[in-house]
This record gives structure tokens, C-alpha cells and sequence, in this order.
């Protein structure tokens, strides 16, 4: 039988423990192509380079795996990876991260890896968006390899209704042993900013983006509260942002 | 009676032409403060600056005006207002545009104007994204400001639900007179991309992204509907990205 084709992104960078992680499972379960940043990508959300041009330089990091690096964001990655690289062959899987640090709540507005596995969906690519809620860059991600093995035959078996990505968290490894997975909502909830301020070398004044998360969804079936009960959360996401509860009572501004 | 505190920014920067409209507008209206990026910031959806500090200079290209030009995103931009320079203030409105383009349908993921209304909406600022469908730099604006006017009155006077942004395209002037306002849903779409490919001076290759944009949501009450008929959009748009109806089939991936 064919090997199914698996794209591999994400937006810690090409050479990421995060990445090396879920291309060792991807390997397991189909051919991999790996298109990833040449630099660190957080907080870069939904942003595509349109004022440069784009490079792409294969790189041979992974033992018998066709990878790029890419000049752009994760989003880039992704369009660069389905319309010049892969532009006759069919994706099956596309799975970004995997990601050192939380995606759960509305990180995934702000997320690279998550955009790319968004900006898939949009491409009529099934995807998952795997985080880690753990930062450091030594986190062991040898525990987590299991159930993102687990969930990415899922969807290479089963699908995922078209349109879908699923925004996959995973507990740190001081949490374990993992209790199972839930899927569920997206919590309400935002960031509460604070900036380091300071002068730089030259006499000039800066403001340092740092902040501190605030659920405001206590009560719901959310991801935040799957992940504190032990859970891997998922949620299945998509890109309408229309607010259909809001819709009705705002026809009154028609004209 | 006190007049409200009105936040303009945009993601063309803040010398563009549509932000003076814009800016125009809201003095009419309120105080008025404008924090918008010191270079173009087209396409860079919801991201955010982490890697590097952030300057804020103030200008005085808008006379009466307080204006600040910051080295950011747009969506840095509304959390350096809101949290630096309006922090003892409550903001009444923010607006952001009116950027020179269509950021209907998906196109409102990649946008850095509704990515800027959006995090004013989780700051719990009710806030609007205008566009208006011409990417001249010479658009005329004159004709759209009496709607503008019209929208951010009503969110002034009547609010939004919390948690809400306005995502307003307004046609172009060749379509006028514009035939009124329509509340719609965000049209499902997505962008065909064609890569530009070429050699640089110093012999390397490099792609450069340009589409094409298709339309797949014919039959919907949509905001490109409204627009070919020659209506200003309006969709109410919120932060959650969970797919609701597909949480129900997805459980069977429970453990």
C-alpha cells in the first residue's frame, strides 16, 4: 500500500527538539517532507510575507528525510510547501510542532503552529497543531510520542470533517502519567500584559512584551480545564470567525 | 458631557492615507488617540513582537492630534496603547483602518486591521476593522466617511455584544452610490497562491507570493454577497475558532 504522503512544519524553527519529535513518530506512519522556519517563529499568528521574496534551501538534518527551511513564517511554510514543493502530489496529514509552550485558549489567535496547521485546512489538508506545556528547550518529549502517534493515525484513518484543524495540548511530563484525551471548547480567556521597560545601549527607551494568562471560562468544557485535570485536549477549530449568537440582534444597524 | 476616548490604529502605517480618513472621522466624534505602526504591516495577522523591544515615538503629522508611531505589529500596537500609554483610561472605541483592501471573507486571518480590532475586543474594547475594496494608494475615502460615521455612532451610542469586533468592507468608489449596510456571515473562501519565481542580483532563487482569490460559499448570506451587490459588510467576528459542530462527532477520538 502507498505510504501516505506527511508534511511537518512548525514555528519553534527547523532545528527544534519540538520538531524532531513529531517527525520520529511521522516517519512511523507515512513519507514525511518537512518545510520549517530557518529562524524562531512564535507569536507570528496568522502572518504571510508579502513586501519580500521568499527562499527555500534544502538542508539535510534528518536522516533519509526531504526537508527545507524557509525564510518566511510558519503560514509561508505552508504555502510554499503545497504550491511549489508538493504542487502535483496529495497531502494527506499536515502536522505543525511540536510546539514548546501552551496553544490552549486563545494562544492559538497569536500561534504560528497553529496558523500553519490552520493554513492547511484552508489548502483542504487534514491537520494537527501539536503543543507541549512546556518551554524549555530540553523538555523530553519521548513521553507525549505515544498519543501523537495515536492521533495522527486517527486522522489518516478516519479524517476529520473538511475544514478542521485540531489543536492538540499535551500536559508537561511533571503531569504525568496523562489521563486520556478530551475534546473540547476553546477556552475565554486573554492575556494580562505587562512590559519590562528599559534603556537600551544607545539612550533610547523600550517596551519588552511579557504578560500573564487569565482563563475567564471557569466553568466550561474547555481545553484549559481538560489540561488541568491531566487530559490532552483537543479542539477542533476552524476559520470562521463569524459570530452567529451575535448576527441576529446586530441587523438593526442595516440600512 | 464628556467626550469618549476614540483609539485608531491600522496596519498600512501610520502615514497612510486611510488612517487620515479614519482619523477625520473619529475627531467628530471623540478624543481621539492613534497608535499605529511606523512601516506597512499588510498580512501580518494576529502576530505579536516577542523576540525583540518595542519603540513608541510620538508625531505630530495629525495637528490637534495625539499620535504615536510604534516599531510593531498592529496588534502590538493596541496592547502598548492600552497598556502603556491609555492605562489609566477607558477607551470607549477602537477603530483600525481604513485599510486599502478587501479584508472580506478569509482574508480577514490574514489581516493585520482586523487582527488589531480583534485584540481591542479581547482588551473588552468594542472595536471595528474598516476596509474599503481599492488598493490604490490614491483611493478616495471622501465617499465612505458618512458610513463610517454611521457605524462607530451606532457602536458609540448602542454597543456591541462583548467579546465582539465589526469586521466593515465598503465597495469601492466605481461601485457607488453604496445601496446600505448588510449584517452577514464571513464567506467561506480561500486564496489559489501563484508564486512570482525568479534570480536575485547575487544569483539565488527567490519566490514571492501573489493569488488569486476564490470565492466557495455562493449561496450564503456572506460579506462578499453583500459587497457584489454593492453593500458595505458587516460581520459581527469573535476570537473563538472552536468548530462547534464538529465537537460532537469528533468525541469518538476520546480516551
Amino acid at each position: 500500500m502507498k505510504k501516505p504522503l506527511i508534511l511537518v512544519t512548525n514555528d519553534d524553527g527547523i532545528s527544534a527538539p519540538g520538531i524532531k519529535a513529531l517527525i520520529e513518530v511521522a516517519m512511523k506512519l507515512g513519507e514525511v517532507v518537512v518545510v520549517a522556519p530557518d529562524s524562531p517563529q512564535s507569536g507570528k499568528g496568522h502572518a504571510i510575507t508579502l513586501e519580500q521574496p521568499l527562499r527555500l534551501h534544502p538542508v539535510n538534518i534528518y536522516p533519509g528525510i526531504q526537508a527545507w527551511e524557509c525564510s518566511g513564517t510558519p503560514v509561508d511554510c505552508v504555502k510554499l510547501a503545497k504550491n511549489i514543493l508538493l504542487k502535483d502530489r496529495e497531502v494527506s496529514l499536515c502536522v505543525s510542532g511540536i510546539n514548546h509552550g501552551s496553544n490552549a485558549a486563545i494562544n492559538i489567535l497569536y500561534s504560528g503552529t497553529l496558523s500553519a496547521a490552520m493554513e492547511a485546512s484552508l489548502e483542504k489538508i487534514p491537520s494537527i497543531g501539536f503543543s507541549l506545556l512546556d518551554f524549555n528547550w530540553d523538555a523530553d518529549f519521548e513521553p507525549c510520542k505515544e498519543w501523537v502517534s495515536y492521533l495522527m493515525e486517527f486522522v489518516l484513518t478516519q479524517g476529520i470533517p473538511m475544514g478542521n484543524l485540531l489543536n492538540v495540548n499535551i500536559p508537561a511530563k511533571k503531569d504525568f502519567p496523562i489521563q486520556g484525551v478530551k475534546v473540547c471548547k476553546q477556552a475565554n480567556s486573554r492575556w494580562v500584559e505587562e512590559y519590562v521597560t528599559g534603556i537600551d545601549p544607545r539612550g533610547q527607551k523600550y517596551y519588552w512584551l511579557t504578560g500573564k494568562f487569565v482563563n475567564e471560562d471557569e466553568n466550561g468544557d474547555t481545553d484549559i480545564k481538560a489540561l488541568q485535570a491531566g487530559y490532552i485536549s483537543v479542539v477542533p477549530s476552524h476559520h470562521d470567525l463569524t459570530n452567529y449568537k451575535s448576527l441576529p440582534s446586530l441587523k438593526i444597524l442595516e440600512k
